[in-house]
């Protein structure tokens, strides 16, 4: 990783992860063991989707009490996302960031409940931004909840099991389709969280974001065919038992890469309105399919 | 039920469900299957949470394009918490407002993955109340995160679980302050829905929804042991089984009646300051302590 990237990655992850813990921190003695799980939950990942945030709100200097906010919202949901793809009637995955999953470190009956306390907790911290007009925290909270839901990112994780099922075609037309939901919306949202926060134009980091989050997903298959679980975290191989089609399996190992290159220029051609104050988006944008886990 | 309150909540019923209907409609074809599982989720209910919210914002003339999406809003929060509370890991019920559970008639994960957009679905309500400064709005909905996240009805349920499990004590004391976790937190959040998008004191409604609360768990229990479940519309006698202290077991049916109607009592002077504009809330504390389901 660049080493411009690297340090602003280092600080999102330090001051998300701040925040989100000071958020779970004290509650009644009754609730220990949840907000424990909920702790297990929100640890350690990549946190890209808050850098993307805090990159975005960097575009226009939006105060921090708006930026920090919008970036632990978007990491709690997308931990909360995390800990039910994993329970056993979704992906049943043991090992995720390298651990057990919620479900089999503190049973499936909390790893439920702690992804129900995460969304809440995604809103609550939208509704926590301050130093801009509400209308714009609201626009946000708008725009989160319809990432976030039926015709977002759950409802890509049901097309994406209906696949899997062999209920629905699981051609590459599908799959982008499906993964434009299940992983692209929290991507738009996360790019375009600092002009909506701004009250600027979000249509250029959108563009952004769609490039990414398809080169992401390429980067992910890539990972899933030739990775290894300990490098990657998380179980690899899956795509290719489950039989659905891949970037990979398509375009081969060669050409997925070199798609996954062009689309990553893509989104870096889409911030050319911002100048040099993009090069971070635009480290990102490489880094993510150059990325080993 | 007094036919005062009869018409008000059909009328908040079938202006709620209307709107629920009409924001899970056109979804992609992807998504079809979903989409008719959180209809069925969304159906059926009696409201009273939305009630609630409708009254408590016809106390100050809160415009509709404010107070409707917050009554559904709550109604699809509600909703959610029911699929997921009924799910093989939670409570392992198959039957709920006399129809079968989301997860016994679309399977497991389609139920997980409904309760994750109806909670979603909630938060986009709040978003889109209008005619009121979008301060309210935001606060309104920094009120229903924490009444619904791990601080309040999540925590609740995963009390509640711990207590069922033996791992935690069961007295009258704890139960109750775990119900005011599990269902008073979204009680008070309805009752004082008005006072915030009106910008006024929520206090007095509080003090409502935390009496109206405490009877409305123990009617249930009342319910819960005398009641049988075809009329009821879910499995009777669980509390019983779980060897959990109950209200009934404590003070006796008849004990149980009279503390019922005490605090629908409390309930009702606490909206003293509203004279005969809370008239309906008033009937609604008291159909609470009668109801037979």
């Amino acid at each position: 990783m660049d080493a411009v990237l690297a340090q602003a990655a280092a600080r999102a992850r330090g001051d998300v992860g701040a925040r989100l813990a000071a958020r779970l921190a004290g509650a009644a003695p009754a609730l220990a063991s949840l907000e424990e799980a909920c702790r297990h939950a929100l640890e350690g990942g990549k946190r890209l989707r808050g850098l993307m945030v805090l990159e975005s709100a960097g575009l226009w200097d939006v105060p921090e009490e708006a930026a920090l906010p919008a970036a632990a919202a978007i990491e709690a949901l997308h931990a909360y996302s995390l800990v039910h793809d994993d329970l056993p009637a979704m992906d049943d995955d043991e090992l995720r960031r390298g651990r057990p999953t919620v479900h089999v470190a503190f049973g499936e009956a909390t790893a439920i409940l702690v992804g129900d306390a995460l969304q809440a907790l995604a809103f609550e911290e939208v509704a926590a931004i301050r130093g801009v007009p509400a209308e714009r925290a609201l626009a946000l909270s708008a725009r989160l909840a319809a990432a976030a839901g039926l015709r977002g990112m759950v409802g890509g994780q049901h097309w994406d099991l209906t696949i899997e099922a062999g209920a629905a075609s699981g051609d590459l037309r599908a799959i982008a389709a499906m993964q434009a939901l299940k992983t692209g919306a929290l991507f738009e949202w996360s790019a375009t969280a600092g002009a909506v926060l701004a009250g600027e134009d979000p249509k250029p980091l959108a563009a952004y974001a769609h490039a990414l989050g398809r080169a992401f997903q390429i980067a992910d298959d890539l990972l899933d065919a030739t990775g290894d679980a300990a490098t990657v975290g998380k179980a690899t191989g899956k795509d290719l038992a489950a039989g659905k089609a891949t970037y990979v399996g398509t375009l081969g190992v060669e050409g997925a890469r070199a798609e996954a290159g062009r689309l990553a220029a893509e989104a870096c051609d889409a911030l050319a309105p911002f100048g040099a104050r993009g090069d971070t988006l635009r480290l990102l944008a490489r880094y993510t399919v150059s990325r080993d886990h």
